[in-house]
């Protein structure tokens, strides 16, 4: 449904490639349009828990075709989105999650990274963005 | 913890042209000494319902250092390990698990495949087990 | 509520010290009479997937005050309870529970081992009850 | 996996002896390097509702291999990692949960107290720790 397993392992190759240039140890996500997983990678000495939290992103991205982080300026106190992290088993609303659109803009899935700060977890799923983009 | 993420890859990779071969679309996916998610990959148009089983089928292996259709035969009713599935958050328990041992014999994570009949998920996760040990 | 910490700690190392005469690598867990885990123990390199079916093995004795394997005869295909697995987060109905009691009969917790045949479990789950019962 | 049940065991029995000094009613947790639990205890008249706490404060700190305490001051409104609490089956960011290491600085587990204030949990937890470092 939507994004190939080879795009899938191209945004998961290149999200390693920057990782490894960055000196970032990562756990790196992608799933379909149907926000269900199509190829996943953890780098080794990874942080454990990091692991939910780089699926979460990446299903987060695409149930809302938004980056997460974009949700998570919604749902803190007092705003429109209140707590919607509490919804399907679960969201993670900061940065990491970005969803993957083809060549005419329509969304194809999600990618989602985390291990370090939100900051590196961005441009780490932004480098597995363009390989889709640009394929 | 156990495997590291290029020879996870590896397993899946060979599981992969295994499936190619066969004219299969699997789910693979290689869980640590940890039995936690290493690597993953879904072929196109695989059973959607085949995600969850083939990871649970990689801890599965781990959980209980043996395949998991070794458990199978025991948990059968009237068995001595009737209804072992209602554990660690649901067991599968019929063939397409398999640990994965170093060169020393020691387990360092497992491969679990789901997409097609038992027989071939195990074909499959056999291919994925042959290139970790002569790795 | 029932046992105290002393108690369940003196079953755990009456039953850690049955396995290590046994040779066998065990989860061993004691839950007072409210179900909740007291004390746990985990041998070294017992298997992983033990961790969970230990706890849960301690909790399904405790909470029909009957020895797991009891309960498993009932819930066969046909039987009773069939299929009574499915309550309380999930059930363990083979042997290695057994419900721990006062001198005067009471059941005051229960305690719970996994790790190798369900013999074997039950085995080692009597000596730690042995160590409740003569305190 | 990392940390022995010996070693946890003293850590637990190290808390154990601070929070009997202390007069405070302790549940005890500690995770191995897989985030998987090796021992426990709960004091008699501890809170019950700790029980669960002080287990994901362990699991919390080895997931991210930082006291708990510093997750909870990223995770707050507004924060970097708000709601990062949603992950992982659910996560516990304040004090009490504290890595523990080998002699060599390499993280083998973690510790994880609940049952007073969240200044006393952790320095209960920081006496476990105390255990396994000069071990």
């Amino acid at each position: 449904m939507g994004i190939t397993l080879e795009q899938a392992q191209a945004a998961v190759l290149a999200a390693h490639k920057k990782a490894l240039e960055m000196g970032v140890k990562m756990n790196i996500a992608v799933v379909d349009a149907g926000a269900n997983l199509v190829a996943f990678a953890r780098m080794d000495d990874a942080w454990l828990g990091s692991l939910d939290i780089s699926i979460k992103k990446a299903k987060t991205a695409r149930f809302f075709d938004m980056p997460t982080g974009a949700i998570g300026g919604l749902s803190q106190p007092g705003g429109p989105l209140y707590h919607i992290e509490h919804s399907n088993g679960g969201l993670i609303t900061f940065p990491g999650g970005i969803p993957l659109k083809d060549a005419s803009g329509k969304v194809i899935g999600a990618i989602g990274v985390s291990g370090s700060t939100v900051e590196d977890d961005h441009a780490v799923a932004e480098a597995g963005v363009g390989a889709v983009s640009s394929h």
